[in-house]
C-alpha cells in the first residue's frame, strides 16, 4: 500500500515569456509571484493551497543546481490542460471578469457543474469548474 | 479584483500508454481511477482532492463533443514536471516504498523541507515535498 500523499502541491506550465505569463495569471486570477528566476521561472501562489510554475519553454532542460541539491531537467510543449475549482455561486461573476478583462470564453459545459473554458497567453487550455462534475468535488 | 478561485482541481499529463500510467500512478501513489474514457482518458483521484487527468499523447487534438456541451482541444508533450505534497514523517516510508516499487530516485533536494525526484512511464518529473520548501506549504 502507497504511503501518504497530501495532495497536488505544484502545477507546471511552458511559457514563451514568463514575465507576461505570471501578468495574466496575476491579472485574471488574483495569483501572485511568490519566487522568481531571472527569466526561467515565476511561482504563482494559487490561493495560498498550491503553486503554479510558469516555466520558459526550453529554459529547464538542463539540470538546475541549487546550493540544497540538484533539479532534474525537465520541459513541455504544447496546450496543456489545467482546470481551478471556483464556488457554485461564482459563475456568473467569473464570466462577467472574463469579459472585463478581454479573455474569450471557448466553450462551457454543463457536467452536473458548470465548466468555464478559455486560454493563456501560450494557448494552454484552462478551465474554471465548480463542484458537481467530479465525484470527489 | 478577481473573483474566488478555490484552487487546482485538475491537473494533467499526456502519456503514451493511459493504461500503463494510470496503473503506476495506482501502484506507486495509490490514486484510484474515477473516470475512463477508451485509450484516450484515465482519470484519477489524488487523495480526494485534486484529478490527476492522463491523456494519450495526440488523443485531444480535436475538440471532445459531449451531450453536456464542447471540450476544446489540448495536447502536450514532453517531460513536464508535478509535485504532490506529504508529510514530513513519510520521507523514510516513501524512500523505501519507491525502492520497493523499483523506481529510481533521481535526485533528493532538502529546501527548508525535502523534496524526492522520480520519473513516470513517460518521464514526466514527479516530485514528493514536504512542508518548509514553499511559504505557503
Amino acid at each position: 500500500m502507497a504511503p501518504l500523499v497530501l495532495g497536488v502541491l505544484e502545477t507546471s506550465l511552458y511559457v514563451a515569456d514568463v514575465n507576461a505569463s505570471a501578468a495574466f495569471y496575476n491579472e485574471v486570477f488574483g495569483f501572485r509571484v511568490i519566487h522568481a528566476e531571472g527569466d526561467r521561472l515565476r511561482a504563482l501562489s494559487v490561493s495560498d493551497k498550491q503553486v503554479l510554475l510558469l516555466f520558459r519553454a526550453g529554459g529547464s532542460l538542463a539540470p538546475t543546481d541549487t546550493p540544497n541539491g540538484r533539479i532534474p531537467p525537465h520541459d513541455g510543449s504544447g496546450s496543456l490542460h489545467l482546470a481551478f475549482s471556483i464556488p457554485a455561486g461564482a459563475v456568473t461573476t467569473w464570466l462577467e471578469h472574463l469579459r472585463k478583462m478581454d479573455v474569450p470564453v471557448e466553450s462551457q459545459v454543463h457536467c452536473g457543474g458548470h465548466s468555464i473554458y478559455f486560454r493563456d497567453p501560450d494557448s494552454h487550455l484552462l478551465e474554471l469548474i465548480t463542484s458537481g462534475c467530479w465525484s470527489i468535488f
